[in-house]
């Protein structure tokens, strides 16, 4: 399992939750990464856990003043990215030229959306994983393995009936290790985290907690 | 075929331009249709003419001020709609919820779309048929079937793949009969035209033209 | 005072209200407006009620699918248009680009923000009125001028630091005849009303009510 | 004068800029300044110039992955932020809530904007400064002081009409050392550089050329 910790905006330590996250993947199977912010990707980098960027624009070097080039958040250690969550939700078109930007400098790509529809047509951008976030669940505490598994299983279905090369996360209702395993149970090769490790008391606790029974 | 012919916000007449279409329509097999703006579509249907709306947005009826609703599209005569043309791009969530709300309102939906990923993209939403319009054609006057006949094929067989049930018209580069049969040689069900009818000084005789060879 | 009803997308007749709000201005002092949505301009205008527009965009005739062109909604009988409504924010550069496109449609003008600094900001844009819509009262029903009366006050000053001949109008906030009067008390020239007059049982006795005091 | 460099995403070497802005900074009386991507805050910030963002987002700490918060940049070593670069346009409310983010986190605020109507506008928002950028003359070498002197003489005239505190720079048309004096004598405060610094063969050499005059 792919376990991708966002720290969205968070008024967390990203170093901090980034050692821990690393910690933690040395001592599990499971692949384990932290997204930051873009200013925050450098020193999220250097400690040495996988680094993912949360957004990349459509764009290539030029005049593009206050946007996220994919090759600088390469330069800056990311290895991946996010692209359309749910906060930054981008033009069709623009979720195309975001993938064809990551590609270009090497990053592997996530794309978000919301339901099993849109999970097709994700997967249609040809990225190498889509992620489901259905609204109703993010930030709620309802694991969606709970709250409304066919999500799930119809978002892999989707993506699978698209392009069979996509991977399908779950993107929303993570809170504990059994919700895990439960998204995996349900066709989902990895899970997006955020407030349950960013905001914890004791990150490393809580992301171990997580990953223990994988 | 289906000729769907948008009038964008050009200074033409929108009911003569209807006019043309609905008396062009009774001496084709053609399927004929006309799209003006929001505010000219009563006016436009009330010439008998297949109406079709340029945009509707992801919203119900609400608090949605300066916004298009789909049920009031229809409510002025509108039988269909637009959506994502590429001068009026949507967020991918949003173009779903167009297509949905669209649906509620009972109208037919072609959802445009730049390039055989995007078409696979947008044919996964569920619509009645996607557009394809590739930028480096819109307003050249370069026909599709000879400037990139591959992209019209390629988005054929993008749609087919994801759903074999949404058609497939060529959005740009239509300009001549010979340019309506080439796409549906390559597999169109329709085009979408603007300039050539709208603009022309006498619209009835482009169009016919334009449909004579169908 | 300039009392403006708009309709917004809510699920009401928009020629039942039209007639209503054509039949209370003749028999009041104040001057009364109906914005409906762009499908409805017609059919609202035909009724001879003042008529607004809920929304122009910064474009020119030309290519610009799916949006709203001033001189279209003037030809459907509009003869003033809201502008960076709270439901249609702008970007700066746009709120200028359509309120010089309403310009020239001989569109009036009424630009909306949410506080003073904002409303300071449109002024500058030299529109005929700007129109303060605090957030936290839209749709709540607490009069403006209890929740927050400095709110309208300081709107009237900062409009007025920039450019005294723009009018102030009171944009939430106001259910009552006794809200449209302490409005003008607090500076303001008029009033934006919605759901308390679009959504009422009654639309011409609510309207009745509010302009009972002026 | 003060003079910022933006980097756009530029395919420049960040740091080797920021080494030459700084280099030049100590042996001229003009304030100079770099501002680099957001990924690349931290490491032109260690090289000890004066570093800005070139842009935030109207929010605070919470979920907003994919956004630039005004506290992470700061975080990274920025003392100041553009806001509303021709490049990244923003709607009335989000410039307001950015310049108020900005405040926040103890960054200086420049925004920018077209003409003289908008620089009002802007200078509305309470900005430390704000910058006027004519879309005609952007990256097109033409001086501003020649092609439209008007435009600079305007823009300090209507930013003091409405905050006689709020500074004016001048955004484009900016490529010599006589170019950045013009500027000057028209009322500037300072300028925005980009390509003819960050693009050049020696970008230290060309600085040196630009604020000679000084």
């Amino acid at each position: 399992m792919f376990v991708l910790v966002n720290l969205k905006t968070y008024p967390c330590d990203p170093v901090a939750v980034a050692d821990a996250v690393r910690d933690v993947d040395e001592s599990t199977d499971a692949r384990l990464a932290v997204a930051p912010q873009a200013a925050d990707l450098a020193r999220v980098a250097e400690t040495g856990v996988e680094t993912w960027a949360q957004h990349v624009d459509p764009i290539e070097h030029g005049s593009n003043t206050g946007h996220t080039l994919a090759e600088s958040v390469a330069d800056a250690g990311a290895v991946g990215t996010l692209i359309n969550h749910s906060e930054r939700r981008l033009k069709l078109a623009d979720i195309d030229g975001s993938v064809r930007a990551a590609e270009r400098a090497g990053l592997e790509t996530v794309v978000c959306a919301n339901n099993p529809e849109q999970i097709g047509a994700a997967a249609a951008l040809g990225p190498d994983a889509v992620a489901v976030e259905p609204p109703e669940l993010i930030g709620t505490g309802t694991p969606v393995s709970q709250a409304d598994p066919d999500i799930v299983e119809d978002a892999v279905e989707a993506a699978d009936n698209v392009d069979s090369e996509v991977s399908v996360l779950c993107g929303a209702g993570i809170s504990t290790g059994d919700d895990v395993v439960a998204a995996g149970d349900l066709g989902a090769e990895g899970v997006l985290l955020a407030s349950g490790v960013a905001k914890a008391d004791d990150p490393q606790a809580a992301l171990e907690d997580l990953v223990d029974p994988l």
